[in-house]
């Protein structure tokens, strides 16, 4: 439930005046949803007017696209100054997605410590817990007092991303312990910092991966966790709120893999996204399919005279294409899963294979006695060229498919492997691609059983 | 990175005193991880050394279905102990799970206050944020000074989840502000806290989504968010740590959604669970897509003789099924996103049909004529009964084929928007059952506009 929208009617002649009073009186997020309403030169008005750190709060709460935007057009001077009113891992951030003309005008007109701020925060890797974190942290001498530790985080508070987790560090910035502010507000105030810190301090590395460092931080339930470079030096802390974001980011991420087939979300929304461009974002998928498709008319265009031939094996080859995708895409989705889970990696890769293929032997017998049982039943008393029998043929399907089953299930293992192998996301192939793909595997497997065993 | 462990190798002989040592210097975390390796008895005979409020606190972070087959087995006292040394919104999750018996058993044995305390929590519904509140939160006065608002923050602290946001009531517990430690901190210390609380607070209802009570933590960077009842009154407050907890359980959610075809995880990760466990969990779905698919059968077995008379026609049956499957999964996926994103609702099902005809139009004219070309091309100089051209025979598989298309298309977005409507996962459809659904409709818009077109 939101607070109470300021009342903006007050000024119903003025919209601008109207806003800006908005963004005075709300929430940050709550003002930055209303200003993403404009463009970015409208919107830039109304932030010009308030003051610079709130200016710079709803500023860091605007959707990355357009902060990029709001900034580029914006004098030198006034961008070195929002730059610099910004938290330091939001600033890194956009300046990460700014333009190389834009990185070079307003660096020299940083200080010295901004701008050294912003070359180590973006040296880091995307995605590592370096690149996330952010440098306002409060640190604590260990021989401080109780009560002078409390005074040196009242001073420092402002500029703080939080005060409620504090890092005692040494001379070189290496982690001795940490202190809540619930534990200095505790403690006798003419304890020393020293006898009341947690010494087994849980942190991460720069290096390590965003994801990892979040899991860390819900798994201790921590408001912050401390980030140590290579040499052990204590250099930014990753606070809760980003470890929700960065868990969310991924789920997004994860589901749009997902769903690659429904193509990229339109920012509109389903309803006001108009039909061409619905069509504009999802033909493609549609047409590269039926492309990949025409490898499987060639096959059945090539074994033409043996379906002439034998009618009957046309009328089951939906099925053998069908069962071949249904398998497929599901040990594709296990291995996925397990591969997310962690369970496995792509050093596995035969131990999977193994595994896979006693799996689908079971499956094959299962489905290809049932396909036996199908053709058997529906088939009885089809015409049948001189020579064969129903009973043959209904073996030659049976085979075929169970073949088909070890196949799919195989190929549908391999490719997400090989895609975790070659650093490539695994869930891209768990997709409608392998189904056509294993089609056509299957279509082989089907022509090629029935021309050796019946020879035709 | 874990902090290091402490050494349990200093005691080599006595595994249960090596983790029982465990327990008391690690985070409680890392012990309920040690602890479940153990049977449910071995580790009660650990926790219940350590004492009652650290055992309590390992156990918060034991996995439900252990605790609940721990506690199953304690005699009354104990069980009594440690549900009340709990914090309240674990002991209410764990009491909702456990058997009606424990319940009964363990209620006598409890307080006045704890049992008010659990029949409360457990009265929300699953899934809302009453059902996920603690009560465990401070409040304070209006009228208190801050340095008498921090005396008694000092004094609560140890009982209460988190004392860094404190919530100001009323006589009647209404929601008037709330002040952080930092306000408090930052105050002089003879100011009310009245002069210092921020009056717009952000809330939510004990009815509200466990979800949007989450989202609002994420949005506004809380550390908590309070909880009022339809009075108005502060009943609980949900924790930052609890916000990613729900996020990733719903996001767990969503792709075990999508991984139906996959089976349930099993509890043992992918390589030691043995193959016919594997079996097990994945043959279900294959011989129930096979089962299905029978359907399918039944009506090619029907149509037959036209099959018989006009060969070319089953070369091209799987190129309209598979058609029909890409179509219809694309248009079920978007449906299944817009729905998730809340960007439409059951209550759009007609404007969404009307907007996915229009977009399945366009696909069905581009694919139709790729169609069409295909035929063209693959069959050319092909054997045809007399009377029939090969242009007329790929006219007729392109529109049946674009006929697909568009009830596909409908189908697809169709079965989500009924499963929200009955209140049911629209996900669940958006799988491989759709397929195989489309391929029926398929079978019967093929073979019935080749009969009508072509008189065969």
């Amino acid at each position: 439930m939101k607070p109470k929208q300021p009342d903006i009617q007050a000024n119903p002649d003025n919209p601008t005046s109207a806003l800006r009073t908005l963004c005075e009186k709300s929430h940050p997020a709550v003002a930055a949803e209303a200003l993403s309403a404009l463009e970015a030169a409208a919107a830039w008005e109304i932030l010009r007017d308030v003051t610079s750190s709130l200016r710079a709060e709803i500023f860091s709460h605007l959707a990355p696209s357009l902060q990029v935007s709001m900034v580029g057009a914006l004098p030198r001077a006034d961008m070195a100054r929002l730059l610099s009113d910004m938290p330091p891992d939001d600033r890194a951030d956009l300046f990460r997605r700014l333009p190389e003309e834009s990185r070079d005008a307003v660096l020299p007109a940083l200080a010295e410590a901004e701008r050294e701020d912003i070359r180590r925060l973006t040296d880091y890797e995307d995605g590592t817990a370096g690149a996330v974190m952010t440098s306002d942290y409060a640190t604590l001498a260990p021989d401080l007092t109780v009560a002078a530790a409390i005074e040196r985080l009242r001073e420092v508070a402002p500029d703080k991303e939080t005060i409620y987790y504090s890092y005692v560090v040494d001379d070189d910035r290496r982690l001795l312990g940490f202190v809540s502010l619930k534990d200095l507000i505790l403690a006798r105030r003419d304890a020393t910092v020293r006898d009341i810190m947690h010494k087994r301090v849980i942190f991460a590395r720069t290096s390590d991966d965003q994801e990892d460092a979040a899991r860390i931080i819900q798994k201790y339930d921590l408001i912050a966790l401390p980030i140590v470079n290579e040499d052990g030096a204590l250099v930014g802390i990753i606070t809760h709120d980003d470890a929700i974001d960065i868990i969310t980011q991924e789920h997004t991420e994860d589901m749009r893999r997902f769903m690659a087939i429904a193509g990229s979300a339109g920012a509109d929304g389903y309803l006001r996204t108009p039909v061409w461009k619905h069509v504009q974002q999802r033909v493609g998928w549609l047409v590269g399919l039926a492309a990949l498709g025409l490898i499987s008319g060639l096959i059945i265009h090539k074994f033409e005279a043996t379906l002439t031939q034998v009618l009957i094996l046309a009328l089951y080859m939906p099925m053998v294409a069908d069962t071949g995708g249904n398998t497929g895409s599901q040990s594709a989705t296990v291995v996925v899963r397990s591969l997310a889970l962690r369970e496995i990696g792509p050093r596995d890769t035969w131990r999977v294979l193994s595994k896979e293929l006693q799996v689908s032997v079971f499956s094959a017998a299962i489905l290809g006695l049932l396909a036996w049982a199908k053709v058997t039943w529906l088939s009885q008393g089809a015409d049948l060229p001189s020579g064969l029998t129903l009973t043959n043929i209904a073996l030659v399907i049976a085979v075929a498919l169970a073949l088909q089953v070890v196949t799919a299930t195989l190929i549908g293992a391999l490719l997400p492997l090989a895609a975790a192998r070659l650093r490539l996301d695994p869930a891209v192939v768990a997709s409608p691609a392998l189904t056509t793909i294993v089609d056509i595997t299957g279509l082989l497997i089907y022509f090629y059983t029935a021309r050796w065993a019946l020879g035709v």
